[in-house]
């Protein structure tokens, strides 16, 4: 069994007059934060606050870039080029590091964002560029990746060091893949739920499918989404479960 | 007399299909280049290349920070609060040292945009503000002022390095400021006249105003606006001048 | 007395995933609707959905344009020319008649947003390049002006239909002017003298200004913010009073 | 023989400080005018000034709304609902009537731009949503299409009138479609080969495609790409033989 774990979840995606997310409340359970950089959220002075936030709570912080989106959060997927991923990526998380250099503190990770990660973890060449991009800016930062997906295989081809995470919200396929959102039930709401199987992947390196297979991961990370509205009772949950089991709770990068 | 000074020019300012300015020739005779960070122009795409070139040549690497207005190429004053300027230039000194990071070279120096410029030259709550972003992002970064604006006072008080400049294009009052665009003829166009005031300037440490007076400027870097259309010519008479001289080119960091 | 007024308040400013306001319950009490137009708040999705709900509860729908600043959300003044804010108004409204033309009703009318509102308030070149902006669309559509400023004075000169606007919300100077926004207790938050103000206004044609004297008011149109967090309220009890002293409540335009 | 011909091609795509095209050489030889409405290219002053110089040479005026992505010019592919299509029309088409109305004239067309156009060709979804998108705003409008698309089928299905447009300066497959851009070659630059590929559409109905093949069309609108850096003499030599052959060119809505 592990003794330590990670928990992130995505942050900072308040705009301008808008407001999005409870991130005073999610950082308190939380061990590593995806800081929305400008391009689907987050504006400079929201950018500014989180990392202060995350520094205060000994968060570790990652930028979370996306697609040159506002209007669609970065949810709708777009047909770049790879030099036009790699650049785009490299910006963002240069823009995130002005931040994280002015509250003396590290960058951390870097995780994509919506439909840029689906694609990233979808199409090999998407995924090699958005790996090319965070390797270009630092051999040190950590590349969040998912399971079984290119990006995998991408991290390790283009030599950036990177976590797999696991998804405490989402119903998993037989293979290991999660259960399309467009399918009903596909994100779990109920906190007991949410929280067992994230505490079953911490524990035991497994998580069940939704025709109950049992299925292998590597839970070096656990996902929780926080625009699932129960997000803040989930992370609750889990990190009473966690402290039971005795696995402590540290930024990835640490 | 100097033996040595720089020569800085706005660079880097297309966007996605439009072109515009001839940074590859304009970039053989400058020392110092103050590349758009997306704000007002640029895209991560022309940052890029533009640091690339940049570095190939042997150019310092400034960002140049904006209001958020690509429709007005940031030329258009906004009423900003500190904190927002604050933020906005760390988060496009961020992204632009995102690049300068990839391609191995220092970010050497922050010089605001336009209507930016402007405020941060006249009204001291902009100009502390301007300097606390550029010092919060780093203490070794040159913040490029004017001489004889609020700019000098608020750099000396916020304790950031700083470098003055002086204009060859520009026509000069006898205090010292600039002659306002808005006068006909207040920017020089004959690359003549213009490389002679940039030469008195850098040899003799004085300018003539347009009413005759010698006006003592300190000339740590000379700029040359490259959207005047005779940009190249002034800028290889300048060459030609300082060779003849004595005077080295030298990046503002060196 | 009056046996009729106009109530007005600012709709559809969510955009894209994020909210704003209380559209569908708002709704429910006015008779005019500010519509954003994408520029400061708004998308597409967001003005088809808020022009269908005005529709419906036979709301006034009007065009709300704002300077081109969404991360400002349009409340920070910026310097644009005469012809710059005269063809952004046209955009606007352009834009918004896309799905009044969509849904087969009208456009009512036009009412400057946020800082451009203050600017063209202010100063006369700007509420006059406003007003052409308006005219140049139609001579039909009325322009919302706010007694006693710079507005009235350049809706006359142009020639374009407009009415005058009080505020429920809002305290009053002696001279008719709006107390500044950054004394605090400017904006009245208590339902029950919002709904006073706005009841003396609509019956008796004044209002009570803060050093208790009496203002004459021209109360065309009641504008309430929907911003402030007791609109609803305020909205309720105004109605109720209208109703009780047979004021019918009708959009501005009919 | 067609006895008259309607010649049309994208305008008004300068933005800010940004140049682009040949608008006011181009305008001497068409008969319609696609203008960017603000989201690939173009600014309201753009737009003004671009509506304006049509009307001044009797060319008709169209939308050319495209997908929200200025820093792509709107040749990126992106994942688009139906409805925010169809509103993203509206709210386009409404902005450039904003100016029709402005100057007096008729909108007379639209026309997709860039990658939404290709995916309304490929896609009938997307199609049915751009084509209900124009219905919506009017049943007067006509929409432009390609011959053998999927939008050929939607115009019809949803009941919006079109007319089917020609390309003088790409090269077409025997089946009708356009050889692909990343084809090398596939776009006309030779003025005497476009012309006379114009010219024998117009003349006789058919266009020889790459392997010989006669293909036959319906030349209703010529379109010639105004970024072809040969666009003008393409132009000219277009007008030449159609004068000579006693076709006259007419917008496409008289």
């Amino acid at each position: 069994m592990r003794d330590r774990i990670d928990i992130n979840c995505d942050m900072g995606e308040s705009y301008g007059a808008y407001r999005l997310g409870r991130d005073s409340e999610v950082m308190e359970y939380i061990s590593s934060a995806n800081i929305a950089c400008g391009w689907h959220a987050g504006d400079p002075l929201v950018m500014d606050y989180t990392v202060r936030l995350a520094k205060e709570k000994g968060v570790g912080v990652g930028a979370h870039p996306a697609y040159p989106d506002l209007m669609g959060f970065g949810r709708r997927p777009m047909g770049l080029t790879s030099d036009e991923i790699e650049t785009y990526v490299i910006y963002q998380i240069g823009a995130l590091y002005g931040f994280t250099k002015a509250h003396g503190i590290p960058l951390q990770h870097v995780k994509a964002h919506g439909a840029l990660g689906n694609m990233a973890f979808a199409d090999l060449e998407v995924a090699r560029a958005f790996a090319r991009g965070v390797l270009r800016f630092s051999t040190e930062i950590i590349l969040v990746v998912y399971t079984g997906t290119v990006m995998v295989k991408a991290a390790k081809e283009i030599g950036v060091r990177f976590v797999e995470e696991v998804y405490a919200d989402r119903v998993y396929n037989p293979d290991g893949t999660l259960q399309s959102r467009k399918i009903p039930g596909s994100v779990i709401h109920d906190p007991e739920r949410a929280a067992r199987q994230a505490l079953t992947m911490a524990k035991e390196g497994f998580v069940i499918a939704h025709d109950g297979t049992k299925v292998k991961v590597i839970p070096e990370s656990i996902c929780v989404h926080g625009d699932t509205p129960t997000a803040v009772s989930i992370l609750h949950k889990i990190r009473e479960g966690l402290r039971r089991a005795s696995i402590a709770v540290k930024p990835m990068g640490e």
